[in-house]
């Protein structure tokens, strides 16, 4: 039962919640898919998130998810997304994570909150309902969340809540603020880690400018776990070249609400999961996305190959 | 177990949810309030709105809340929130609601809606979970929700599903509103009640446009009751020299954020439940604004006793 | 040609701008509507805001509009909205203004502001543009611009702008901060004065918290100036009656988009100005709603005779 | 002085507005970068778009800019983003721009709208506005300005006003909405052009839906003519490697509010423009971003380089 760190890095995959046709939760599917991940060299999992369709699940469900997924990893740090509009479930569900083993629990700003001092103070109740001994990743997601968060504002949160180690980092243009931040530890703010969302769109600048690493949900996770060792490694062309090769499949998957579609149609097509489906109001990929989808992947493997040939 | 119909009418109270000290369920200050609310003539409860702090509740918690209030008061109509970000949390409280006796469901649109065609697949995709043998509310209040709905949109949603059979209404303006579909209906669609919200601050002008009662939480609802009975039975000028007795209050409390924590604290002055405790992030009414909620009472209590005089 | 301070005070009523049928700006009808002001007893007043349709003028009818009513109040402070998307606009209707005599311009930030960063930037960028001799009101109307700005942030940009002389607030709820700011100064923060918007609806409220008068549009501006008189010589029963009286109307008049076609139709309605056009998309007051504004103005009057008799 | 029409196609160059570096319009360097998109192979302009800091000019200066543009390249055609809080201002910048000689006139919808009723009676004023025989450009670009539009509401608003021969497309996800556009058309709705924008990111599916071209701002524009040449000669994969070559970069530019500093930085530092001010609160490409875009540029033509060899 690994904690996660202002130390940890790497992948955390985020992860798909495969549901059967009939909208039920699969968890046969679920350990063939938590499996891909750590075959995919997956250093970490992170499990409901927005992608792990979270909010569209029922606290049992949630609970019955979390206890399979760590039940089959138990030596993988599993984050768990608990986000909720009330603190009383985010409590729960933290407590029942922790105590099926999870390595730390993720919370992003509610939409309610409209400035610096609400933000703050947001943390501050979210700490003190879940204690401060639990690791916490507080995830910074404007496009989704609609809660812009400033550089400022996360050192302040950051100096007041030890337990925050981790920064789940996808606002965007986003940049500067992995510098802004690795410069105020420079001058003397403890360390958190940064983990890049935003599908990985922008990880080899990311690494560059001082991420630890990605958690986002590509469906090529090695692709992810390769560029972060080869940028960690000085080894920067080199990786470059295998993002540029998966760069036009990224892109793709990166058209807000499409994504799930389409990872969830690849792990299907790939045998990992039973069933593609995602509950509604979701919607699998339209068939002239699919065959998209078919072409860039079959570009990307050429591309592959000529990398390696 | 009364069911809502597209004939009711009157005042549905919507109830606070009652908290102790601690932030735990109040089940004893839940029956006293329950019972003012019937003492102050309301035709109706609709629980587990957003001023019912619904958002706050565990799914179990909303499930004991439901069947206490029920549980109370068997015989009167009480319309139970079950706005939820899934369908299956949707569902499975809607099921639990009308096996414990409630009068149907009220669900407001998610803030993820953006058009009238994804606004009117949702109460598809509502109706469809929780069955069409479930009396539906929708309620219409842009302010909160971020979603507007035109009253075209309102009408196409009417029309496909006969299991709506009200409106919670709460567009501002919204007098035009309530005239446009009552106007529709004159021309042959089918009658959904309406009942209004704002904190009844503009009952008069809605019930003379049309409107069949109201469903909000003014701390003082027989006025509510008082005045829907008076417009209704043609006494405009009686009806209108009481709702201006209270308007003060009503203006007051109607500040968003600020009506619950007047309400909680007028019902915990009155002894009518045992703390005025908010879930955080909500806060207690401040000390400044306790005298002035006390000042517009003075006021309120002496121009009532000028007109009954 | 007087400048505003930081201890100006009364009330600035915020003038509509009247068009012809055509839609074109209507001069004579702008002399008439501002010696109504003065004969309402404003003790000074805020053209170009937003009640004033100044995002529907044109650059070179702004000007003429400004030089049109300050020429007929030369001894009256005016002040002029000056809000527009590029700060070069800005600076060259706030000069403009200036010249023509205005006693100080108004500002509302643009809704792209989304951290107290980008918003206390912005006001810095203002005040670059126009000159830090000009006498500059913040306008705080969150409803409206979708820009919440938090008390401390007001507090820091009070700091770095002594031209920053007067707050328009407008925020809702808003007494709190009214009440904040005033504790700021009482412990040596610098003054500024706060003139209060949202149609009046809280004006006892908020001169008791510490306001300095009102600065909203409210169609029968002598109210206003009363009610602030007698609050400011502590004669709060007599002033809360006055306002009483009149809140119907108010009421009425604060539904957002509604206020505007109110005020015109009064003004027309008693001949102060020729037309009670409104540009596009604007509209009219419909039927319905001038039935409802002439029955409140009636009940209003009879309310005010016996308050005199 | 050609006109755009239903089946303009080709790429549109989304021109920026070059300043001097005391912000001034520089007109010098205004016709070097005309000059620089017509020898990329623009098949027509746009100016004054959101990349064209269209809101931070004054009126007159929007005049000035159109006219240096279209006197300089008086046979290509040249759209007019004329979007404006007022109507009156979008009908006068419509009448400059004509009269000088453009192709016709872009507007977007203004955030106020909510309701596809609201949108659709926009356009209608819009139309009325500028007359029936000024062809327009409908810009539905959601991110920007916070309005969506649904595939059935463009559809309306197309077989109500002939006038409008072209859809900006840059909706996100947006592929499936030209699908659903060209599916109406053949089955007999009108024709309207399709330029897509999105900084060109999906450029090779867009053109496969049935898209006629690019109407944006990548800072190598002759990427995107031989990608839609390519693409409508059908040479699909030589259109992918070329797109997939220069993806990188186009991702980077992307990112909102960045895109300006980089294609004004490209275009600086090949000395087409004076200066790479940018007006505020808009700000240079900071450091570690020029130093990214370099590399980024210089991977691109050695990846260019192999496919030509």
């Amino acid at each position: 039962m690994p904690l996660i760190t202002a130390r940890s890095n790497g992948v955390f995959t985020i992860s798909a919640t495969p549901f059967a046709e009939d909208g039920s939760l699969d968890l046969d599917s679920t350990d063939r898919l938590t499996d891909f991940y750590v075959k995919e060299d997956a250093s970490g999992l992170t499990i409901l998130g927005m992608m792990g369709e979270a909010s569209k699940l029922t606290q049992p469900e949630a609970r019955t998810f979390v206890e399979r997924v760590i039940g089959r990893v138990p030596d993988l740090p599993v984050v768990v997304g608990v986000s909720a509009s009330g603190l009383v479930a985010i409590s729960e569900l933290t407590k029942a994570a922790m105590d099926a083993g999870a390595a730390g629990v993720m919370v992003a700003p509610p939409p309610s909150l409209t400035t610096n001092e609400t933000i703050e103070a947001y943390y501050t109740n979210v700490v003190d309902a879940i204690g401060t001994d639990v690791p916490l990743v507080l995830q910074d997601f404007p496009l989704s969340t609609t809660v812009p968060i400033s550089t400022a504002t996360l050192g302040r949160i950051f100096e007041a809540h030890p337990s925050i180690v981790m920064l789940k980092h996808e606002d965007w243009p986003g940049l500067e603020k992995i510098s802004a931040l690795r410069k105020a530890e420079a001058e003397g703010r403890r360390r958190t880690a940064i983990l890049c969302g935003n599908g990985g769109m922008f990880l080899p600048e990311e690494m560059a400018r001082g991420a630890d690493g990605a958690m986002t949900g590509f469906c090529f996770p090695r692709m992810m776990a390769d560029v972060c060792k080869l940028m960690t490694a000085g080894e920067i062309e080199h990786a470059r070249d295998i993002f540029d090769a998966y760069l036009p499949l990224v892109r793709y998957e990166q058209q807000p609400g499409v994504g799930l579609a389409v990872r969830k149609y690849v792990f299907h097509a790939r045998g990992v999961i039973a069933s593609s489906k995602i509950r509604a109001p979701g919607a699998p990929l339209a068939p002239a996305a699919v065959a998209e989808v078919e072409t860039l992947i079959k570009r990307q493997e050429a591309r592959l190959a000529d990398l390696c040939g």
